[in-house]
This record gives C-alpha cells, sequence and structure tokens, in this order.
C-alpha cells in the first residue's frame, strides 16, 4: 500500500499565490467589464529589454544547425554564466566566489524549496512572519518544527533572534512581503549566532536589485563569516523581468557545513550537488544565454532601467499611502510596500473590499495556524 | 545544529552519467588528439527542427513587446501545450486525460524525482535492475526499502512481480538502459497488481516516440485500469530533441489514490499540485511554444525524421554487434542496445576498454550495494 507523505495534510489545500490567483479569476468572471490593477503576485509588467530576447532568438537559432547544436547542458550551468555572475555579483564586492559553488536552475522558488532535501526531517527552522510562503509550506512537507519570528511595528520590523535554539534560518532581505532591508549589524548578529550553534542561514537575495541605499548588502557574503554558514539565492526573475523565462542560482560556499546524527560534518557544497545532478538536468541553453546577456553593458543599463520603473511606481504608491494616514513599510530597496490594514479589517478583509470595491489586487498576509488555532 | 539527510551517504559519491562525464574528460586531456564516439549519456546529436527554433525565436520577440510580453507563466502549463498533448498523445488512442490531470515540467528527471516528496519516507519500493540511476538514487536519498527485480537473459529481460509486497514500482518502457519494451499482457500484470495491493505504478514513457512494433503500447493507460493507480512521466527530450531545451510532463489522473497512515484515501493529483505549486514555478515561455511547435504538422514529419535516424544507427549497431557475437537487447521500440561484456569482464572494465583502447563511450551497468557489499 503506497503511504503519502502525511505532512501534506498539514498544509492549507492552495498554495496562498494560487488562492489570490483563483479568487481574482473570479472576480473577472463575475466582473468582465472592470478593469483590474494586479499588485498580488510580485509579477513583472515591463517587457524583456531587446539586447536579452535578440540574444535568446540567436541561441534559439544556434540550436538548429548541427554545428552550433547544444545537447544537455552542464547540470550546474553553463561557464559562460557563472563566469559573469561571478564577476558582477561578487568580485565587484571584493567577494571571492568559485565556479563550483554556483548552481544555475530555473528559478529561486525551485531552489529555496528543493534545499530542504540535503537536511534531515525534524530540524528546528525559523522563517519570519509575515514571510514568503514557499518557506512555511516546504517545511511543513518535511515536518520540520517551524519557529515563527515576528516582524511588526513593536520591532520596527527588524526579526530577533529567537530564545530557542534553531537549526536553520531563513532570511530575505530586501525582504518579501514587507520590503524592509536589515543593516549590516543586524545582519551580523544571524550569522554570528549561526557560527556559534552550527546553524545554517537561507539567505534569498532575489531582490538585491531593487536596493537604493548605501549601507545595504546585495549579497549575505558581504557580512564577515557568512561563507562558513549561509547559502544564497538569487533570481533573474525580479532583476531582469525572468519570470516567465525562468532562471536563478543558488551558492553554496565549500565551507558551509552540515552535520551527520554522529556529529561528523559533511561539506554541503558537495550535497547540493548530488541533489541536483540526481534530480535536476540544468536549465535550457536559451534561457542561460539570455540571462548572460543581462550582464551585458546594454542588459546592465536596460534591466536597471525597468527597475527604477518599478521603484518610481513604489514611491508613489508609498507617498500616496502616507498621505492617507497608512501605516507602511518598504518601497525604499524593495519594490514592495506593507501596509496596517485599516480600522481593525483582517488582512483577507481588507483584500477582499480593495479587490471587490476597487478592483485592485494585494497580497493579504498568509495566515499561520498552529494545532488547528489561527495564530496569526 | 543542522542535521544533513544522512541517506545521503549511503550514495556513491557521484551520479552514474557525472562520473561517466568525469572519466571522459580525464581521457580528453590526456588524449587531446583523439575523437571519442560518445554513446554514454543518451543525448540527442541532432539539431532541432527548424519549424521549432523559429517558433521560439518568435516566442523570444513577443517577449520584448508590452503588448505580447508573458510573465510568471501558469504553474501546471500553458492550456495551447496541454490541448496538444491530450489531442496527440492521448485522444487519438482513445485514453481520456483532462487537462488538470496533466503538468508540464522541465523534464521527466526532475519529476521521477521529485515526485517521491508527496509519498511518506519508508515505503517499498521495486526498481528494476539495470535501472536509470534517478530511481534508484532519489529512493536511497528517501530511506525508502528498494526491492531489485532483476532483468537479465534468465528471464528474457521480463520483469517478475516480487515475492516480497512493494507500494511503489518504477516501470519505464521501452526500457533504459536495455532498450526492450514489454507486452500489454505483461504489463497488465502489474497494473492488476498495483490495483490489488495499493500500489502506486511510476511509469516512465519517456522513449514511446522509438515504438516501431504495433503491439507495444505508448502509454500506460491503453493498460486497463491503469488510470486508478499509474503515473506518467513523458519527455520531449528524445521525442523532440529537447535534451538542451528541458520539457517535459507528467500526468496524474484523478482516480489514483494514495493512503495516510490511518489508511485514508488522498487523491495524488491534488497532492502533486500542491508540491508544484509550493517548489516549482512553471517552464518557460519560450520552451513551451517550442514543445507546441513539435505537434505542428511539419514539427511532426521533422522529428519523425531524426527518430527514424538514431533508429538506423540502432539498428547498424545492433546488426554488427550480433554478427560478432555479442549477446543484446534492444534497438526495436528504443535507441538503445544493451550488450553482455565478453570473457568475463566487469561492466566498468569494459567500459574502460572500449573508452581507452576504442574511444568509444558506453553506460555501464550501476552498480548496486547492499550492506557495504557490491550485489551487482
Amino acid at each position: 500500500m503506497a503511504n503519502i507523505n502525511d505532512n501534506f495534510l498539514k498544509l492549507q489545500d492552495n498554495y496562498l499565490f494560487s488562492t489570490i490567483a483563483k479568487k481574482v479569476n473570479e472576480f473577472k468572471n463575475n466582473n468582465p467589464d472592470k478593469k483590474i490593477i494586479k499588485m498580488g503576485i510580485g509579477d513583472v509588467t515591463l517587457p524583456i529589454p531587446k539586447v536579452i530576447t535578440d540574444a535568446m532568438q540567436k541561441a534559439a537559432q544556434e540550436l538548429e544547425d548541427i554545428n552550433t547544436f547544444k545537447g544537455y547542458p552542464p547540470e550546474y550551468g553553463y561557464s559562460f554564466l557563472k563566469e559573469k555572475i561571478i564577476e558582477n555579483d561578487y568580485k565587484k564586492r571584493n567577494i571571492n566566489i568559485d565556479e563550483s559553488e554556483i548552481f544555475i536552475s530555473d528559478g529561486a522558488k525551485s531552489d529555496t524549496g528543493n534545499i530542504l532535501d540535503i537536511f534531515k526531517c525534524g530540524n528546528t527552522v525559523a522563517i519570519t512572519n509575515p514571510v514568503y510562503p514557499v518557506y512555511m509550506d516546504t517545511n511543513i512537507m518535511m515536518g520540520n518544527k517551524i519557529v515563527y519570528i515576528p516582524m511588526s511595528k513593536e520591532n520596527n520590523f527588524i526579526p530577533q533572534i529567537p530564545k530557542e535554539k534553531v537549526d536553520i534560518i531563513y532570511l530575505c532581505f530586501p525582504n518579501n512581503p514587507t520590503g524592509v532591508s536589515l543593516g549590516k549589524r543586524e545582519l551580523q548578529k544571524w550569522i554570528d549566532y549561526a557560527i556559534e550553534n552550527n546553524s545554517i542561514i537561507i539567505y534569498d537575495a532575489a531582490y538585491e536589485a531593487f536596493i537604493t541605499e548605501e549601507d545595504i548588502v546585495h549579497s549575505i557574503y558581504e557580512i564577515d563569516g557568512a561563507k562558513k554558514v549561509a547559502i544564497e539565492f538569487k533570481s533573474f526573475s525580479k532583476t531582469a523581468g525572468f519570470t516567465g523565462i525562468r532562471c536563478g542560482y543558488t551558492v553554496v560556499p565549500k565551507e558551509v557545513i552540515g552535520f551527520t546524527k554522529t556529529n561528523e560534518k559533511v561539506n554541503l557544497n558537495k550535497l547540493w550537488a548530488r541533489r541536483q545532478s540526481t534530480k535536476f538536468n540544468g536549465v535550457s541553453y536559451i534561457t542561460q544565454i539570455g540571462a548572460e546577456a543581462v550582464y551585458s553593458d546594454e542588459g546592465k543599463i536596460q534591466t536597471k532601467k525597468n527597475v527604477n520603473f518599478y521603484m518610481e511606481n513604489a514611491k508613489i504608491i508609498k507617498n500616496e499611502l502616507k498621505k492617507l494616514g497608512f501605516g507602511i513599510t518598504g518601497g525604499v530597496n524593495a519594490p514592495y510596500i506593507w501596509l496596517k490594514t485599516p480600522d481593525g479589517l483582517t488582512s483577507w478583509e481588507f483584500f477582499e473590499y480593495l479587490l471587490n470595491e476597487k478592483q485592485i489586487v494585494g497580497t493579504p498576509r498568509k495566515r499561520i495556524w498552529n494545532r488547528g488555532r489561527r495564530i496569526f
């Protein structure tokens, strides 16, 4: 008899953004004439810069010629792309990352979920609240124990180290969904904690392209000691509008170690390499050529222009909401604005109000349940 | 303290095909002038038909225009592609599959590995021997109990139902690596077994495009009752040379059920949908447009032509090996030829001999170990 993974039964029926999409589609079907402003799923709206689509067209053409045809891609990504990543995202910030520490993938969502494959089921995992739902749902699927770290007005949205010992810590800065960023001093506390407690930091830097302030780090490896304990996830989705093209990468430095049940040290780079070579087959050549073009001179100018457009939108929204008296965060180093719902409305009530009355789609806070009781 | 998944320590250091690639590269570095014939990894060599690359170029162009730009793809695939799959791969064979039962992905390798996420760790799993190493390694990673079903000269390479009860059964026909196919009567035995024992069949049909004989099924759903117990995996890698483009799909019929630990029935379609929406973000629009073009009239003609070319190669190899007196299987409904190594050489010794003396890369049998002892 085939037994299922019972942890799935502890999940809400649908992934948060699937629920949002469903509700929006229902509204659309009932109100076909109404124009909806969608700010729910963090999708991009601007087209891909021509320098990138031109490169992808050329790559597609190469595949039709036997002299330039490419079969299976290298399982961890083409060197031509990894070299550009090292040069632009790390060397420029004085971070030394080797090619063998970079794993090209179809996006940060897959990687931040799949990374748990290399860890034991049953680790104690810290995630902030509110949170990008992937961290929470994938840990529930694994049967891990979750410790929620509040980010709220009370702590200025700065997550504090929990009293309880934690084995794995998810940090996403600039943060999805609150839009807040964390200064170096605050990040250093987490790295120091991880070093002291042999914990691992899962650092999601998907939004680093939106950083405008000087003292905010673009990579966790700008923090002392981070290469010993942090795995970093980056995405072309937001940097270059690749939500529909699917490309990202994960950095697992060779120094990062986990422990066997008999306390032996194991190199996590080696485990992730084994996981990816066994359960993944690399990223489309066309996609990787597109990602490479993001790092061309013209690619940098054009993607930066798009990022500035999103940040200008964020600024307008932020300023208008402020004028209206809303309590808000974000919009400075991230395109996200997080607001306090008015008049004691819950997050979902306000979501419904915005959709039904104003035809604006927002992202409600993910509901968090504990033993059948909603705790947030 | 972050604990790793100790099951990884039971794996051989490298994935089989990574080991092969490493050995080939070593030989190449030491013998830069020698030309190597690569028949190790089942990669394709012919370029992609122009009708497909043209479609992909057009798709890339669409992404540079704000009026035709596409962001996040639907998480389970675009309807335009699913409709083509239903029409061509199922309806034509009188199989009724609904759109909600199809999940487009980046390839069958990812899916046959990731499918285990929805099952409990600890199921008893049957895999044939020899085997596509992904089935074996991903089950070791999960800590599942593996029952090996021999396929050898003694049983005419027809796997027999094991005496021991098994919960999940991997079947791949036409088979990788032996190239043998299974008749309807033999497949029916497995489906009947699965129905009777509430087991699940993981059916890998990646090589169905190479079938030349009339009575060999292209889909497991051609077998009575299969929709109750079988999950089917298909790939554009071999059908259309997409090894470097990355696209496949998985079919999970609504009737297929698994059991909770308290013996309640759970719809596996719903679990896989939840898994994919949480740990995957859909396939590149450009890729899906390319896959759609595989089903165009010209796409069908061109991809069939390529398949015929590979089968012609297989025929030549098969006939020459036969003349030389080798015991072989395959080459009729699959491009693979599996041979008995001569003079008592082990599979790896023959692999080394072929590489070093003849500059031909083959695929050795994956070594199977049990409690520190090599059993195959």
